[in-house]
């Protein structure tokens, strides 16, 4: 595929001296390597580099003192996923779930999974199973809530959301992970950078472990998959979020980008629900 | 319609000085009179009767001294509930509310009617205003919950069971409830007998505000509307519990009944949807 | 005491027909009469007045055409308040409480008291009963909470609250209401105008029901309990919310005063704990 | 310290093909060693060993046909632990937290410390930093809870028990972790088997992050912390249940039991303040 230029640009205004946790930088593995990466500091000052977990996480610790800060984080990211026909993808069978896999079923902070057994069952237990179960929640999942900026907060779990039928892309991520976890199949939350994405931001979306592998998926519709740069991977939003503060720090502006290059190669287009996407 | 044996037999176990605050006693009003009422409690004493409210609730206040307590209460009930052609039946115009249902819109503890006005609409708002609407509530209602004894508690709220989609009587009157609410249907919460309910015990269900006058409903389809007796009115549960105690009492045993006398008048079939009841 | 003037001037931007019932009149009973009284309604229409329960709640209804809609509201009100010595006060006796009392000892929307009473019992049953345990409530609510706008929403509730430890006067209320009945005190919201309050608004605060009769407390210390006007009362703010609205209508600003007359007699002032205030 | 024989006996009643994951094989550490151990499955079938995170968890999953099915786990442990005058272990510096240890400051299903930040710092923000500060999180929870069975249940949170003020020892584990986290200190669900517990059973607590290393907490004082010998390690309870059955299978008896074999160096009791406990 064409390369793909992410990026943000954060300003803060520090009243008081803090810790900055910034999780922003692309994940790096098998599926996703950077060409060129840049971190712009301002007051200049190291960050240290946390990688957290398998999965690639890394995480920005920086202590900073009071005063203006500017982050800007530049990469090309090159992505390598992996195509497959998804009428060819069954779900994995329960007792062969690797160990590593196996915490993806727990329940999480946003997605209660224990509590929608029965819901889940009563929606989709009549499905087949397969890769096409879990399109059929994100499916339910974009049909029953309408995206509305501001109707949910740092505390609203999937549960809340299902009642009130309103949420953001961490929220969609948040239902659908919760009911493929209520069917037996493992589901994690992803952060990341999403080529066309309007309005440009960070997005949130997840994936489900199937078959062998873990699958892309969003319910939101808002961006195709395939142009999803992956930033933290976490058992929900809890994990992986942006920036975590500690000490008086209020964010001024966010910027965020993801462009693809021009090239012959263009990303996938998630409407195309034949092809599914593994990149982990 | 034939006259109807109802009462109850409760044992107790007083384990200090105790106040009873029971509802159980048959509401006397236009549609429901009582030819033969008693009430035996033993040890003797004396219970205070305390109407509660517009709608006849009758409260027994009694305090009773450690030991065993037993009280008995039977009535013959005759019915006189309008019967109304269901498909006749248009909802009431919000404007024109008599000022005195307008709290039957209001959330209340049980029934969470605030946080569910877009779920009401994604489900009932397509659905021509009526008599019809209500009884649609009443099949999804059905349709989505599972009766099951001993899966919901005291606590236990109608947003709680849209989740877990188990419940018992009493939750599936709130969540009828609350969706009528939501749907700016007046709703409220009656307990009472219920002819041929297996097993016999006492009864929830609830009644709508359409037209002029509130009709009765009840989405468990566990006993004919026709043959419901009305004990207690309230909000919601919280408001006509069967029993109160202040003190240590514990309940040892209790025994209902509900049996239509023979005659030439059965009562309604509540599979009869063409046929409205409204008793209140 | 002197007269208190009051009144209030709402905004609407209405972009559909609309019906809008508006709680903001002062109730009118022996404590509390208006020697004179204004509505002014632009463009002109008329507002039917509901009367809503035994307590003297005015609830405006009208419709009004989509443009500019403008509302003023304007009293001058008497306060007869009983002033009483607050250590002479008992809590009622459980057996002796009227019974149109008790269902303010249920749990409502907001007021879960139904969960916490081994907190109440753990924090206030140690305590003498009487008018000084509703004072402790208060107090406890008044050390615990932050008073914080912004940091709550409709659909929050008391148990909300003591766990977030942040509210606004309503929430203060809701969980003064909630402690109070769990420990066995009816207690009840009330909505108001409130001479001194900074900045002004409408005010929102709660009576209990002890010895024989409702007393006003208000837990956020904002303003003197002395000076304040009721609009409605009712089980928590679900009751007696200032404005509802169906259909599409935009507050566009809202202006609430509440002004003593200069006079012999100034208003209470709620930091003398030693006098009570029952004014209804 | 001397051995500890631990053990368990398990009876199920298999309905239908049922796959079990158990998780009550003793972790393998630098702390912890078995001498031996033993694993009867009748009828007789190979468990599969899970071994999930860093930390030893050992999980069993196993295949079974309907039937009786039991389960016979014994092992005698040696425990290293070290012990450490509690009154000289600092809180870790934030910017310096290893990043494996930052996601326990995430909140989780059961311990929703994000909730509780003003409530934590309300109660515990003015003490010193320090084991001190945990064992005053311990002590809060343990005054302000009662031990009761039965009170909650696979759904119940941290902050439910906040509000309710009644659980069992996992309940007491998740408030105490959700309060450290909420005060910026590492912590985790750690299950076990306990010496001197009564009734004998698994056992749930909890271990914080201090200076450099995880010190083990019990906020329920059932049993000494030296006696503590772990199986899981997790978030909270979502991570480590003793069984997840898939099927239909029946527990119908178990049987746990710790006892320290009689020697020379009997464990530690956790009432001596002073020596903190290190095992991981």
């Amino acid at each position: 595929m064409n390369p793909i230029q992410v990026g943000c640009r954060l300003r803060y205004e520090i009243a008081s001296p803090a810790t900055l946790l910034l999780n922003l930088s692309v994940a790096l593995n098998a599926h996703q390597t950077t060409t060129d990466e840049s971190l712009e500091i301002q007051p200049f000052q190291k960050a240290e580099e946390c990688a957290v977990g398998p999965l690639g996480n890394r995480l920005l610790r920086l202590s900073v003192d009071p005063g203006q800060l500017s982050i800007d984080y530049r990469a090309t990211v090159e992505l390598y996923a992996d195509e497959v026909d998804s009428t060819d993808i069954p779900e994995a069978v329960y007792e062969d779930l690797p160990a590593d896999v196996l915490s993806y079923l727990n329940p999480s902070r946003y997605c209660e999974s224990d509590k929608l057994f029965r819901f889940a069952s009563e929606e989709f237990g009549q499905l087949a199973a397969g890769y096409s179960r879990v399109t059929a929640i994100c499916n339910w999942t974009y049909e029953h809530l309408t995206y509305t900026p501001g109707s949910t907060g740092p505390t609203t779990t999937a549960c809340d959301v299902l009642l009130q039928r309103t949420g953001v892309c961490r929220d969609y991520a948040h239902v659908a992970i919760s009911l493929a976890r209520a069917m037996g199949i493992p589901a994690r939350y992803v952060s990341g950078y999403a080529v066309n994405l309007q309005p440009p931001d960070f997005h949130g979306f997840f994936e489900a472990y199937l078959h062998d592998r873990w699958f892309l998926f969003d319910a939101t519709r808002l961006a195709p998959v395939g142009g999803f740069v992956r930033i933290g991977t976490g058992r929900d939003a809890a994990d992986i979020a942006f920036a975590t503060i500690r000490g008086e720090a209020t964010g001024t502006s966010v910027e965020v980008w993801a462009n693809e290059q021009k090239g012959d190669h263009p990303i996938l287009d998630s409407d195309n629900v034949r092809t599914a996407v593994s990149s982990a």
